[in-house]
């Protein structure tokens, strides 16, 4: 056992055009660990004039920012730092008494990065951090520049960087703070116009599944949840969320549940562009990307991390980091996967995302051990809920969390949750449990014969007597299943095969 | 990074005068983590005529028991399996007949071992589960027999095995189910004739600490923690609970808050064998063992645990296993240790568990970051709570816990807890905060110069000026500080050095 784990840390500074971020990482076991956050409202690309010059004062609020920045820069390998300027530098004239004087406060050189580099090292970020096959569309509102790239797994297929943003629409449409219906039509009919010349080649080129990053569809996000809405975005959700903004007759007076006062003043500017990009490009869905242009960056710099199946990336990691016993979670699986095929799997639960959802509960059952035996379930439960997953969404993480939290001992029915209907939640959470107690054996060597027929919520189990003869544990924990299953309406049998 | 993490596993099967339990663990990073845990109450002792012969009835009740167990048994390597019978089977004629058929169902053998024995594995199970310096007294109530045993670190230096036990007594001096004061006199009576013989030979040896494993000690903690006490076990306590108990006046009546049903019908004649041994022996307190003859077993088995310090042992294995950056956390704790000797520690804080506390703490108030940045301290607090962490009491986890929760960001006062003073621990927890703000650059290299000063709650922390103006936020992070403490009422004012 090695007593010292001091894993080298991984700095990026991001000095966007309506905040400066900074992040700090280290890699560890697989995993991409946060060790620093610190984020500070800079608004530069409000301190940009008619001729573009950046004002005095802009320039000051961040300079200000990154002196607070430098103090932990300085314990960090040159090599594993980056700092970026993005949409609001690019356009400044004076960008050079900026950078000038930002280089000597930091220490290290500021890279003003082109819009297409902000767009690949965006796709980066999400694909290092979202689940999702096949093609991709990737959404970024920022407060200077939208980015919108298609690609496939790592790979940018089409980028392009525009000159709209949650900060310049702002000023340029809700100048005088009114949300009034024509105010939300002008900004929304100029973020056509700026979408229009991507049109064909997006619609041509396709996707499979799109993706927003940024502040503002990270905002719908919260609405959404402190709503009761499920995760996924859609135009209708879009629409009733600008009527309600429009409730408000000014930008001071907008009070939407579950939307903070510091994301606010840019929401109604950012929606009108995302409503926009949503009628243009006919975008049926749109889930929340676990990460963007500062985590493009880390990951690149960080390197080894790619792999192209983002979740088994993140499942091996956490069953790493938890201590699971990894051959038996695999025979777990296994046999889920069986249960569910035998089931009859997209007849029995219609949704395609069931079989990866049940394989995840089924790999990372047990990952609450590693806190304690007792309420290992409740543990488990915990550590899904809070631990940062990349590839799965919100939704699905509190899934498996309540999977996971029932897979063993006295049986509760689910909470509501957005990842898949109840019907289908249930029997999953069923299969899991068979699952395990099938393995209790926990050696494929010795593992029983069953088959299971199913018969809309009527399920029986078939297994093999003699085995369960010599096996009288396992039987036990079988007919007490049977009991707990069938108690709260799910009827279970246990046949012989 | 390895994918599979498949540690042998090792079981333990205790034959109990009282009840049967089965332990599985494995060893993973330097802890023992409990994989499957059976009990069954299976009463031998209960099954003895008055010849000592075992009755049909309570052997079948062992052997169907030992068949459950079996099956886990089978996937487990025989070197890493150990089955003990204690003082039902030591005194049964019959043994023989007993275990002939209990080696048959388990495949392996069965130990009948003696009282010394037991004590010896009872004292390691001990020793390798908790805390604290010097000569210490265990006492181990069974249901059968009771052991005392005085050692030190590893190695016991007196040990005995009493033929007095829960069952048994509850069998002789609480025959008719009466709680009567004449029933409880000669309980404990009895159990003092029985401690007679030992008496000078343990007095003179003397002990530092003393500390009580099994039921009636596991029983009362969960009555004290019920009823709002500190866990610390006194005669005045004991006295107290014998009362309450009397009130009842028969067995089946007994109702105390916190007493569990299961533990309720051997509950008072543990508690005679306790009080006898409290004033026999003139024990002024004792506290919960962290394990006894099972994790003794187990321990031993596994080797490569024996540490004689407990506490870094587990410190070490926790920080290993979440990923503490350990040279960053040995920088807070060298800090926090300055911190206290300036402030005159003894005179300011009494109580002496307090450096070990406070070291504790500093070592491992990073361990939530595993889990998520945000809410670190929250994750940390959790973990802390429900880890298993030999070699500290409840009560001193859930106080690292609390200091733990609290160590950066908005801060709040300290709920009520049993490891030290009310007082005492806002102290520890200042001067925890203000550890981690002093090592914010995480480079003993570039550490400031600091020097505290203490006048009761007043605090003044002379930091290095010319080395603050180059470090902005640690700066700013510290006036930040002293305006929290300030605020919620402990005075805390930073100067220059």
């Amino acid at each position: 056992m090695s007593n010292t784990v001091s894993s080298p840390l991984y700095a990026v500074i991001d000095l966007g055009s309506n905040s400066f971020h900074m992040l700090v990482v280290r890699h560890i076991d697989g995993s991409v660990q946060t060790m620093a956050k610190i984020k500070r409202k800079v608004r530069l690309a409000n301190g940009l004039d008619k001729n573009n010059q950046l004002s005095q004062e802009a320039m000051q609020r961040g300079w200000d920012c990154l002196s607070l920045f430098a103090e932990r820069l300085q314990d960090i390998a040159a090599d594993n730092i980056r700092i970026v300027g993005t949409a609001a530098l690019r356009s400044a004239t004076n960008v050079d008494v900026f950078v000038k004087k930002a280089n000597q406060i930091l220490g290290h050189p500021v890279e003003i990065i082109s819009g297409e580099e902000e767009a690949a090292t965006i796709y980066k970020g999400v694909a290092h951090t979202s689940g999702g096959l096949g093609h991709r569309l990737v959404v970024d509102i920022g407060g200077a520049s939208t980015e919108l790239i298609i690609g496939r797994e790592f790979e940018a297929k089409a980028l392009v960087s525009l000159s709209m943003g949650c900060v310049t629409w702002l000023d340029h449409y809700f100048h005088d703070r009114q949300l009034t219906r024509q105010n939300f039509d002008n900004a929304i009919l100029a973020a056509k116009a700026t979408l229009e010349p991507i049109l064909q080649k997006y619609s041509e080129l396709g996707w499979d599944v799109c993706v927003g990053a940024s502040g503002t569809v990270q905002a719908l996000q919260e609405i959404m949840l402190a709503q009761g809405m499920d995760e996924i975005i859609t135009l209708a959700k879009l629409k009733r969320l600008q009527k309600q903004a429009m409730m408000a007759s000014h930008l001071e007076e907008l009070e939407i549940d579950g939307l903070t006062l510091e994301r606010a003043l840019v929401f109604p500017s950012g929606l009108s562009i995302l409503i926009a990009i949503f009628e243009s490009l006919n975008i049926e869905s749109m889930t929340l990307a676990g990460g963007a242009l500062r985590e493009g960056l880390a990951y690149e710099m960080i390197g080894e991390m790619r792999q192209s199946d983002i979740r088994q990336r993140t499942i091996s990691s956490v069953q790493h980091r938890y201590q699971v016993d990894t051959e038996y979670a695999s025979q777990v699986a296994d046999v889920a996967m069986q249960l569910l095929k035998q089931c009859g799997h997209q007849q029995w639960i219609p949704e395609t995302q069931a079989a990866f959802l049940l394989q995840a509960a089924a790999e990372l059952h047990e990952i609450g051990l590693s806190i304690d035996f007792k309420k290992g379930g409740e543990h488990g439960a915990y550590l899904l809920q809070n631990l940062d997953l990349p590839g799965f969404t919100r939704a699905q993480k509190h899934f498996l969390a309540e999977l996971v939290r029932r897979y063993r001992d006295a049986l509760s029915s689910l909470p509501e949750q957005h990842a898949l209907s109840g019907q289908s939640s249930k029997r999953l959470l069923r299969l899991l449990r068979l699952s395990v107690l099938i393995t209790h054996r926990r050696n494929t060597q010795i593992q029983p014969r069953f088959e299971i027929i199913s018969q809309d919520d009527n399920l029986t189990l078939k297994m093999d007597t003699d085995w369960l003869a010599d096996n009288p544990l396992t039987q036990a924990e079988l007919d007490l299943e049977a009991n707990r299953q069938t108690d709260i309406g799910w009827p279970l049998m246990i046949t012989s095969l």
